[in-house]
């Protein structure tokens, strides 16, 4: 039998924090058991934070205390989720990986470390064996594994059996993310209420350079056109959402193909969290729909189960001979943050980076 | 001297209405004499109207009555504005013209006949002649002329220096639409409050074919490729802002084609109501912005000068070789509808068809 | 043992209808056996409601076809929900309880009818006793009963205790009502984004007069000041929430009365569903908050076990010796709707009016 | 004939801060030839700033340079403008008016010095006269004179010509104030999306004094009850409104108060800057509504001549015999900050505090 893996959740109170703690309170084998905050340390969970999401906190939670950021007084402690801000994220997890913690981290700092996975466990699972070259390297004993971009993951999840498995030539995202992608505060009232907010070039930048490593660590079952050759664009905004990544993507192909050969692509899509049977791993990483107007951010971002495990598509369309439309809806604070961290604990724990004992 | 014509408004207290009578209160030779309206009939306009616009209710017009849509109380009459709602325009705008009335319409319903201009003054003036060829047919004294969907107007604007010039092969658009569009009371709070309403295949599908109409009148520079082999595609959606359609376009190119001069070519359009110096015409149809996260809906929707008569467009990039990026932000029921009719009366009064005397 | 009760749902896919199928679907033993609706008949409820709350349409429950309202197919229906809007429900409720059917109603066409209770469980229980009479003037086997307007419940669950216990003098409400209390097309989104929209006299009245009738019933420990010498005042608005209507109260006394024995009694509020331990009874009908800025709509409405139907009160004051101000906040059609008619039920099969056998 | 002055706006590209630009564009003394900023310097100020208000940045002023707040650099200049965030505001209003500048302050940071006005020209204009102990005590020859907090402003006007003549006995308020009030970034999007935010004990206790002092310099008609007496009481919340503050108003009486005269004390009051025909003062400072769902805070915020400068009081009702009830709608960034900061300094100028020469 299993024994319990007791998790520190860093930035707890945060929009990424409070997520971790509703999934891992029900969590087989993963206990919420320790909360890190800042600014809030010493006082009961329950009565500080900012719940913005479904259901309240779990009993037995909200009356523990928030505790500081200090890996000295996390001894018990068996995986680290850090879904710290940019910049304050890297030294952190660096800390605390040297001294021999497994870290997850949501947080952008170290996704680009040449020796660092960013992983979504359906999409590159692989990419685990890069924890082994990290160790050497750095002569850790703990390690850190990062997640993408929420924005990136939502387009990744449905590109990624496309890439596998069709000529496409180059993908056009227009998006539309809700607020909590940025965290709190955040996005300013004044700039989101009777306005769509372009997030700008660095934003559209980081969610391509992204997306652009995902599909290169895909396991394709052709190799042309290769990447490089592959032309990836986007252009990113905020709307007045709380939760849900919604995306247009237009994907072209290098030779006529099917849009009804690709939504089975999508459809029948599943990876070695599904195999494996993990216990945050959705029956189906992509869900499709064939309703006309869905999905709509209100009605479909809780989809799957664990809900807001599963991404949704929809709106396909084959726009000509050579050009698929689709629209996919991503839960970014689940899927997109803690739902994919814990799902990427699960599989750690399989390969046996974590140790389950 | 140029004589003062009476306009009529129908639907004079609707969200297009109200901008006609906006407009047209400081109008220098069409005065808005005749206000139409439903439900409303024998009140003050100023006490039943929802201003859901800038200013007030022009002095003069507020003690207005508002009046039953009936030709036969329209004697002195000269010209009327139809933004009455699908469905029930047509019927109304044959029997108006029938009678001898110029009737530019916003609706939908004539716009595909095939002796009916759809028209965007800068775009495709010489359509105008299409009403010789509906009198003859019809055997009518008056006649009607309409404007292309807002929508439609907003990627067509840019759409056309770019088609007349380079070998466009595609483009691909995404919208996010502001609520007035769909008039009132129109889009349900309960759609769109934390959400984002896809329209579907059915808006989506009315969007590109009037896109496709207004390019096929283009005047080009070039003729290669033939529309028809151009690539046409839209995925359309409202979110909660109260003016302005923001919309998104890929295009793609049949050769090597630089986004800077696209940009030249936006910038320097100009058409016939600037030539004519027209008194709604805004010096340049096309403002382009080089600002990073601009257009925005809130700030950039009353550009130009009739305010909201320029349609922004700004985010030009060069995706690669043979595709640039650019959004566009289209004052929906300014330039989208009031604000083209009345350009629109403007260019026909030149051309004689609407008679000034 | 008792055995399972089935219940109908008339409008099953409206706001109410929802919330009804997602709190009977876990129920103990009233099963939501038949879905009625209109313009949907015939099809999956799961493909076709628009699920504008939390969780998921509930297994075994998406695949049930949506039914004609129509009393014939409904032999072996022994408890009819009906959250059917104004005028539609007057003369259906009235059908179906002539033919035998008991009907717990959340609709206004019968609230004031002399013989028909209009009841909150925990305030007004003992007028579950106007069935007799109503059964005995109208000679039906079947009955109505009605909730009260959620409005006047997220007043009346407050004001309940106080009017029991202090010389209430005055209330004057202000509130800040959600946009599912006006059903669904509803509010315009038009009048919503960037307004407050005033509900208006009617709004308020009916309002004020639901408020004073349930006062009226409340089981009072002292008899001064009669009801007729008690001022009641509402200002009602709707703003761009989705659920939970918040009201503001500033309530005056006879006499001074201390706020902190005010609260108390708020707080120590049970009656016959707790007693009971009926199923769908909060431990709590009212929970208080000592938090500063709170209650808060997002944060709050789903407070209580089951879920939303806890009235959460906070920010209780002394204004000076004789007044007390505090907020409430309900989930409309949770506590305010649904919710409130099951609990009805089950206190009707307490108390033998729906037979359980 | 009367020369212009030169007022310099600090924080000139803030929320208020564009209100000043806007309406001083067009003043027929007053030039805004000074506007400083911070983080912006030496920008353009067309370029940088967040017009969020009607109309564009006038000509003239958008390619006018950002300046540094720094007293040496603006010999030239007749009036400072200081609507600089609380506690930014206090030390360099001081030093200006030390350095002899005649400073108008937003800002709460001097509100309650004691030889400090703070003034709504229209309720306590002889409070100018502190002006003389402030320079007597202090040694200054400049001076400070603030305006009131938006909110308190917004009761304040209606609530003045009531005390002024009639035995009022307390106030209750329950407001919804605009994203605006709390100034950019301001509030958080995730606290007002779906939700109503509670503004706390803080904000309705500064309310409350405010108001309190205001009326306690209006100059009354009755001596009964001393305002000591009075009952203030205010509970503050923001909704997701751009500009504009509702609030609802309880007023009681100690005798018997017909509503209808209420009424006509707020339809008729007119204060110095209707008598000095001042060009910033709206014809009625209090414009009333009879609508029955009106003031709206979208269609109603830019009321008055100049826009935004009257106050809109609306749903007047005779609760009891001494409850009167009205809601109240002002533009917190005009009437309640620059206009009412604009109106102040036309009167100095009268009075002769501002040199006009």
């Amino acid at each position: 039998m299993r024994r319990t893996l007791k998790a520190a959740i860093l930035g707890a109170t945060g929009l990424v924090g409070i997520e971790y703690v509703r999934m891992l309170a029900d969590h087989p084998y993963i206990r919420p058991a320790y909360l890190a905050g800042k600014g809030s340390v010493g006082k009961p969970y329950g009565e500080i934070v900012r719940w913005q999401t479904i259901g309240s906190v779990p009993k037995g939670i909200a009356d523990q205390e928030v505790k500081p950021t200090d890996p000295k007084l996390m001894d018990d402690v068996d995986i680290v989720f850090s879904p710290l801000p940019q910049g304050a994220a890297g030294p952190v997890e660096e800390q605390f990986a040297k001294l021999g913690f497994y870290v997850i981290s949501n947080s952008p700092d170290h996704r680009f470390d040449m020796d660092v996975p960013m992983m979504i466990p359906e999409v590159n699972p692989h990419t685990a064996s890069l924890i082994d070259e990290q160790r050497r390297r750095r002569d850790w004993k703990g390690f850190i594994v990062t997640t993408p971009l929420c924005t990136a993951q939502g387009a990744s999840i449905p590109l990624a059996p496309i890439f596998m498995n069709f000529k496409m030539n180059g993908v056009m995202l227009t998006t539309m993310q809700s607020l909590s992608g940025a965290g709190y505060p955040g996005i300013a009232s004044l700039d989101i209420v009777d306005n769509a907010l372009p997030l700008g070039d660095g934003y559209d930048a980081k969610t391509v350079k992204e997306v652009t490593r995902i599909l290169s660590e895909v396991r394709r079952r052709i190799q042309d056109p290769p990447l490089e050759e592959v032309t990836l664009d986007a252009t990113t905004h905020r709307i007045a959402t709380i939760h849900g990544h919604y995306e247009v993507a237009y994907v072209t192909f290098k030779e006529d193909t099917d849009v009804h050969k690709v939504k089975e692509a999508m459809e029948g899509f599943i990876g070695e969290p599904q195999e494996l049977k993990l216990p945050s791993a959705p029956e189906r990483p992509i869900l499709i729909t064939d309703q006309d107007a869905r999905p709509q951010v209100f009605f479909d971002r809780w989809a799957g189960n664990p809900p807001g495990m599963s991404v949704v598509v929809g709106r396909l369309k084959q726009v000509n001979r050579r050009t698929v439309r689709f629209v996919s809806l991503i839960h970014n604070t689940v899927r997109g943050a803690a739902g994919g961290g814990i799902l990427t604990a699960e599989l750690l724990v399989e390969k046996g980076y974590i140790d389950k004992r």
